[in-house]
């Protein structure tokens, strides 16, 4: 026999909105289990590995938009949730995380699997519950449903995040065999009618004013969902005041034709005349990381007179050391009300320019270069399928995607754990966001990302629309392509970190298509078949050489800079 | 140019005896890469996934008793130390961590690879400490080289533990090409001369006096590592007093002849008559944790009159619900001090016939039924090289192996996870284990356990000396074993969670030798040679079925109640 409002916890879930469950074997978490995988409106998986257990939540989180719950069984189950559970407090990715934990009585007794699980997550979590382990009384059971609702609105409120509860459980864990659960039909919800975070009429009418006195103003959007709303105000906000925008890969505005894509490669170029031009009076920056190093190194040498940063709640980050005005409203009500007249300025004209130069000179060199991570991801790039998802691995994957770009046309939705851009989970990331849709999801990662989060497909859910493309130079390439490691000796051994892996072995025991590459032609024979809609879950490994790429990345910064 | 006082981080952690260091590649971790690695007295090496990294240094620091230090970069890194962490905190092994972080003006102001690290480790850390960031005044280098060495006497302090330093640091995180890093000649070192633990004459005294109303004395070790001072003081008591001692294979006791170790064999026992006669009034305890679940439910129903716990100092564990006494000695100085005259009983007795009839019927059972995890358990035990280690995985290998139990003669020491019982980070503490010293290394395991911790293999240290026997069964098979699951339709999908992979590939992958076995003839065949001195690195997979396994279990348990 199974406590009551246990097993409402899956009930309030799926009334919420709850639609993915993520579950990891266990015992203890046993009463969690049946009453979440008996309940018919919820899709239960169950992963062993919980740090790849809680990446594929958060894939499926941020892909859905939507609460997924991640349910463990006591002890270290619940710290490998941390590195996911902090990108996705980071991220701001909604998980509701269920830890079974021994009841406090057991605590620090020296029974098996029993940690301290109470705030585990630190400073990394929204908030963290501790459910009544006694439920005898009926201000438990109010107390045990409220918490449920509660920390759902939670995960959704902005910033959305991860939210915690610790759930201690007494034996016994499982019902009698053949006994029924049954979920309440009267618990109870509570719902949150969420802000809604706009500018007043005065507050519109002062911006207004003050944003005449600028008139070279650059929107720079940090990463965010693909979005409907957010590309129609920003285009009115362009056209009407000349400003410029530029936007990263994962800032998913790769559509609106106005959008820089190249500052990567633009803000690469040394000449202090051509910079200074680019230079804004205002900025006006909203959504959360940015991966252009060469963009945040800019705009901190050349600071804007004003710099205002739109977002709704929350804490605040100076990126650029140059923010002077927080705004609390969406950036969609932000861009869809400021009524501001076109400023009389070259300013625009001078990015598009050197724009247009980068991406034809990109366009150019990888067409014509010899085989190398940068030309590899261009190539990818024109082959990913319309209507698609696109993950970037941290580390070299993303920066080389973020150089390349994406055109316009493609739809792809663009995805990479910026948060806290480590290289773990990266493949469970990618399976989550596969597993919640049918369109292709890819993945471009590096060998080191890769076989990192090997355990990520292992599982009984392997998503046949899910591609993955391996970058292979047998090490932590990034470090040949910085200044300071690649002047020690050190560099091979400890900082590149050589390892011998391809992936065959693991596409063979996953049941994955697996192609090998080793240039340009053999990848070029076999895009169009790996990425067709049909072809099934698949590997392409193309390999290439450390020292040869880096070389090769030196010669392109060369002639880009001779270009610009 | 790196900061002389992080440059002699390393010499300190030499100086006060540190030999092993498990580094993963970073940049902002650069300065204590370059200063570890080119330090002369130190061993490092690098490690890509931090989960196992940690899990290997706790390998090394489990078998030599010295803190390894552990160096990671900024972010999620260190969250993946975080399981091993955990597991060295209710261990008691010492760990010092590295951690690198960007500078406290940059947190949490969306750069990558930052996220809140001061205090990241929560309640599973004996301190934690955060270096300082600006060195230029000589009360903060003061203030840097105290920390260090406090930390490393902390590590030590009894119980000893994981102790963890923040380290910010701000660019340039590399010397200049060529330039040659110093290490101080000077440098700060404090050494702690540890407590003794020991009981004043009054004290022993009387206890003396207090030990004389018990006439049956029952002494269970819980588990801590082979150590040659115990013994003799264990041996006197118990021949002195009758006691009777009980001991975990985690004990490493059973060197000792009079040591009771089928403690999980003859607690099955149903008889309560039997039962009785084996409930003591005084127990007597010291160490950590009890595999045993029928020894902790016997106790705690079997109560004794008093119950004494040995413990040197630290926070308290009631694990049989009856503990009425803590000790502040060491067991040794109790042990060997205590000259109590021996008892009229014939408690050992009791306790000694009931262990020689669980012995042979145990030897007679598992060499006459057909293959199952627990006669190939017994077979691997029989042929373990003496003067070896053993490293045993959790859930249900360490719980055959404990059944099993090891012969006296062997000299095997003997490890496992049981600080928080997880399935996490076995491969890896296995090879941190070899990596430490030239005896075989033998890890038995299950499916799970391997499979969730490949990363263990994923480095260029791969020891020799490693044998792995992994008992796959293509599930969790624990769950078929206890009651509450095995009755539920939820069994195979959620609970056993199938997995198909066998370790063939894993070990083409990282070049072991491998060997399937599918019958007892093809285990029998294999054993001398895969255990051979020179046989290297090897994975030996025996092919079971988990129904097929839980029938034998289920037999065994029966035949064992007749032959009690």
């Amino acid at each position: 026999m199974i406590l009551q409002p246990v097993v409402n916890i899956a009930e309030i879930c799926a009334r919420k909105g709850v639609e993915n469950v993520v579950l990891s074997p266990g015992s203890r978490c046993a009463p969690l289990t049946i009453a979440f995988a008996r309940h018919p409106k919820l899709n239960v998986r169950t992963v062993s590995d919980e740090r790849a257990a809680a990446f594929i939540a958060l894939g499926m989180a941020l892909r859905t938009g939507k609460p997924t719950v991640l349910i463990c069984t006591s002890g270290t189950a619940a710290l490998n949730y941390a590195p996911a559970v902090a990108e996705a407090f980071f991220q701001q990715v909604p998980l509701l995380i269920l830890t079974a934990d021994r009841p406090p009585e057991w605590i620090d007794q020296l029974d098996g699997q029993t940690i301290r699980q109470q705030n585990i997550y630190g400073q990394h979590i929204k908030n963290s519950y501790t459910f009544p382990v006694d439920l005898s009384h009926k201000d438990s059971v109010w107390h045990s449903e409220r918490m449920v609702s509660e920390a759902l609105n939670e995960t959704l409120a902005y910033p959305a995040g991860p939210v915690h509860i610790n759930i201690p459980l007494r034996e016994p864990f499982y019902p009698a065999a053949g006994e029924e659960l049954v979920f309440d039909s009267d618990v109870k919800v509570i719902v949150e009618e969420p802000a809604n975070y706009s500018l007043s009429e005065k507050q519109v009418a002062q911006l207004q004013k003050e944003i005449s006195n600028y008139n070279r103003i650059l929107i720079v959007s940090g990463q965010q969902n693909h979005t409907t709303e957010i590309q129609p105000a920003l285009q009115q906000f362009v056209e009407k005041t000349g400003a410029v925008i530029v936007g990263d890969l994962i800032a998913n505005i790769h559509r609106l034709p106005q959008t820089i894509r190249h500052q990567d490669a633009i803000l690469a170029c040394s000449d202090p005349e051509k910079l200074e031009r680019l230079q804004p009076d205002l900025l006006i920056t909203f959504g959360k990381s940015v991966i252009s190093k060469a963009l945040k190194l800019y705009l901190r040498k050349y600071k804007p007179k004003a710099h205002w940063h739109i977002q709704p709640a929350g804490q605040l980050a100076d990126t650029y050391q140059s923010l002077t005005r927080i705004i609390r409203s969406t950036p969609e009500a932000f861009f869809g009300t400021i009524d501001a007249t076109k400023n009389d300025t070259n300013y625009s004209s001078d990015w598009t320019e050197i724009e247009h130069k980068a991406a034809s000179f990109l366009k150019d060199h990888t067409s014509k270069a010899e085989l190398s991570e940068l030309t590899i991801v261009a190539r990818i790039f024109e082959n990913l399928p319309p209507q698609s998802n696109l993950h970037l691995a941290n580390s070299m994957a993303v920066r080389y995607a973020n150089i390349i770009g994406l055109a316009a046309g493609k739809n792809v939705e663009v995805y990479a754990n910026r948060g806290t851009s480590g290289i773990d989970g990266s493949n469970s990331t990618a399976v989550g966001c596969a597993l919640t849709n049918s369109n292709i999801t890819t993945l471009v990662t590096g060998d080191m990302a890769f076989f990192y989060d090997r355990n990520g497909l292992w599982h009984n859910y392997l998503p046949q629309n899910l591609r993955i493309v391996i970058l292979n130079n047998h090490a932590g390439g990034i470090f040949r392509l910085i200044d300071g490691p690649k002047q020690q000796p050190e560099l091979e051994e400890f900082f590149e970190t050589r390892q011998a892996l391809d992936a065959a072995n693991t596409a063979r025991d996953f049941g994955m298509n697996y192609i090998a590459c080793h240039s340009s032609e053999e990848m070029e024979s076999t895009l169009m078949t790996f990425f067709a809609a049909d072809a099934g879950a698949g590997i392409l490994e193309i390999f290439t050489d450390s020292k040869a790429n880096a070389a090769s990345f030196a010669a392109y910064k060369q002639a880009l800079l001779k270009a610009l």
